[in-house]
């Protein structure tokens, strides 16, 4: 007879894999757990990133539109976009529920797929690294550690007439055994139109020069730094997120944090999985969940011409709502010493204030539960991704939600909950202006929590970090907020 | 130490599922292989259809636009829409390539997810399935067999100020053990911008009543009506194409075809998985390649108002390209006795001719191989979905994808190919005018096959019904072609 039961253990048991899979799992996971000590690694670190600090310094100088030499308002659309038609162009945006039109607004629009890609390669016994310092004119604070490389098929082709960037050769036609991971995965679903990139990790076994503004250094060490403000760049971070580590369980009592099991019990739920797992799909309950809550959206969303947006102004400096209340477009020159040209002008997208997202987490029989969203972002491909507990972007959201009054009251109302990490990073600073988030990870008492888990929305759940992550290679499935919130949580075992 | 190499086999090995997973598997299978005589359970079936092509008659006249009382052209946009801003609209296509706008087209957009569904019931150990003899304005031959329930949000929300769809009250909020089958799927994204329907079968315990068009019929049946010219509609063979069967090997030899084991190896290439499957994704080594091609296509898409389109002319009756080469969008007064209400005007979009199909196919190692492509569509929400070897639309290609000299090789220029099935169907008739489509598997020796299969480009690749079967219930994967393909594939064992 065809098929039949799984043979694996049922229940929280391991996802099961095939040799390679499993290869790539266990050296990821066993070269982010290389137990560091701040003596010469980090020092040599520390120094080659005050150096960078130091020298690579990027100036966005704040400009009217017509100042943009190689950018201009399309005649026909009104769309401001890029002389040659590539890197990426401000357009209209249509948001509609239920097919009635609740909202436009300008969208960024940027059709090509970017790679963003780290080269890894095993020392000892370890994998390390490679990441690039890199400042971007929106940066808040300097350059930030990023992936070996962020380009676009713009990049690739040298449409600025620059030189093409590094390393990119490695991840363009790479070996198939050297590819850790690759998954297409998606961007802000309020200022992105459909916007993907290719995340990726490729091994390389052969000698790789570092260039000035490159350094390899312990996955280990990576891991343990998204947690520190303004630090890891959101790519980074998407990259990161995703990566399907699976830590064994602590050897003796956890003497790292005077907690009730926080870190033994996140580490359980990176290998837990529900046991009605659908093990050809990976994951079939909270794919069934997401189908159905897909299918179900009254949101839907279109491109028009920039020139027909309702409710927003453009002035010689920005385009901005009439209520002052979402973000702006404006136009930057931005001078610098380290990038491959070394001036241009841009548009920028500036939020009106910080983002907020809180991922509510929950011990339930020794394993950690993240509680999770399936939201609305009109720019979504399939509009409904999975998102954290809270998020509150900078400005307006788009498809109107409140969060409910449930998960606020669990992310803390009461007094039973810690907080278990709350940071401050960085949105993409190649589009947008000075845009930061704080995230927090806040966890609820079972004990404490309000009336009962089932009175959330069904558009709510409680997941594990393994259910995200085997959710997270299918790509467009978690938003770039949910990937940096895994980021965080792989820092915290 | 967490996860481990699969205890299953490996190889050409089974497909692991958890216990319900496998008996939804089993229990699809074994329905679909009931062994039917023609006896009274399909005289009683034919004297139905044979009543309902007499009863069930739809008539499309064509008028000029200006005659469709409740449909009208947008002042702004130009496009042609319905007053209520619901069903569908008739807007603009940009396709670029590399940038580099290469084609302005209309195109229907319909952002609400539809519901496709077929009602499944057991009885004496086999599921029998709701079908619907179902008229539709474009149909060639009159009605169709359909899914039990084609239903929209509009229609949900009774727009048309008719009476609800029969059944869909089992579609929209079954019990979690009820429900089979439920993916989200594209449609031919040449001329739909984006569209998804959500596919499902639910089982139902209780007593059903058959309304006039609608009769409960064996699974094993409609399996085997597939194949027949314009019987089957598409969103049937969508549904049914996605279906997880896994029939076993033959047990004595096959006697039914005088062939080359043709049987006896597409049956086991449903249950054939490469040795490198992913078994958490189910399906890794595909998936890479398609996220590499979709991350390579050079090929986007934008809407535009279809006041705008290029190259295009809007008459009193049709809008039709200069070089009258591809499809046209006209209007119908449509007359019926059967549908909820009994008249209206609606767009149309009519090909300029017959589509053509062709899945080329190869016995290696006595299981079936399928040659399909990662082909790109601009109306596809991820561009690039894997089609057939060969797909001729009727009309013009978008993404001007010439099929290799290749593949119009192995697909019977030499003389050593069989076709194991030749056959006309229909594509939606509730938007298409008379579009139709031939569908052929041609199966190919391998000894006489031109050069090398490595000789194809690496947008195509030899593929096992297996493989496309788990692929399939991600969503949005594969063509409305090659789930049509499935499915006639299944009618062949």
């Amino acid at each position: 007879m065809p098929g039949g039961p799984p043979s694996g253990p049922a229940g929280t048991g391991h996802r099961s894999l095939p040799s390679r899979e499993f290869d790539t799992v266990e050296r990821l996971t066993r070269s982010a757990e290389e137990p560091l000590v701040d003596g010469a690694e980090w020092s040599w670190f520390r120094a080659w990133w005050n150096e960078r600090r130091r020298d690579d310094r990027m100036l966005a100088r704040p400009v009217a539109f017509d100042a943009l030499s190689t950018w201009g308002f399309d005649r026909e659309s009104g769309d401001l976009a890029h002389d040659s038609g590539r890197y990426f162009t401000v357009t209209g945006l249509r948001v509609r529920r239920h097919g009635v039109t609740v909202r436009d607004q300008p969208i960024l629009h940027q059709p090509e797929t970017g790679i963003l890609g780290f080269l890894v390669q095993e020392r000892a016994g370890v994998l390390r690294v490679l990441v690039q310092a890199k400042a971007e004119p929106g940066n808040i604070d300097g350059p930030q550690l990023s992936p070996t490389v962020q380009a676009t098929a713009s990049n690739q082709a040298r449409v600025h007439g620059g030189s093409s960037p590094p390393y990119l050769e490695y991840f363009t036609d790479p070996p198939r055994d050297a590819v850790l991971a690759d998954s297409l995965q998606s961007e802000q679903g309020i200022w992105f139109w459909q916007k993907q990139n290719r995340n990726m990790v490729v091994e390389v076994t052969s000698s790789v020069p570092e260039h000035e503004s490159f350094r390899w250094i312990p996955l280990a060490r990576l891991r343990r730094l998204v947690a520190a403000d303004h630090l890891v760049n959101m790519d980074a971070r998407s990259i990161l997120g995703c990566l399907p580590f699976a830590p064994a369980p602590l050897a003796g009592p956890d003497t790292r944090l005077p907690d009730n099991g926080f870190r033994a019990a996140l580490r359980r739920s990176y290998t837990s999985l529900p046991a009605d797992t659908d093990r050809t799909g990976g994951h079939g309950e909270l794919r069934r969940w997401l189908t159905a809550l897909r299918a179900a959206t009254p949101w839907s969303a279109r491109p028009i011409p920039l020139r027909q947006i309702d409710g927003w102004e453009r002035s010689a400096l920005e385009i901005v709502d009439g209520a002052r209340r979402d973000f702006r477009i404006t136009a930057a020159r931005v001078h610098t010493a380290s990038r491959e040209v070394a001036a241009w002008g841009q548009p920028l997208l500036a939020p009106r204030g910080q983002g907020h997202c809180v991922l509510v987490v929950m011990i339930v029989e020794g394993v950690l539960r993240l509680l999770v969203r399936a939201a609305p972002e009109p720019g979504l491909r399939h509009v409904v991704e999975v998102a954290p507990s809270i998020r509150v972007p900078g400005g307006v959201d788009p498809c109107d939600h409140e969060p409910s009054a449930e998960v606020l009251a669990a992310a803390g109302a009461s007094g039973a909950s810690r907080t278990r990490l709350d940071t401050v990073l960085s949105e993409e600073g190649g589009r947008f202006l000075h845009a930061d988030t704080r995230y927090q990870v806040v966890e609820v008492d079972p004990g404490s929590r309000p009336s009962d888990v089932d009175a959330l929305p069904p558009s709510y759940r409680w997941v594990t970090v393994g259910e995200l992550l085997t959710l997270a290679e299918l790509g467009h499935q978690l938003t770039i907020e949910t990937r940096t919130m895994l980021a965080c949580l792989h820092s915290l075992w």
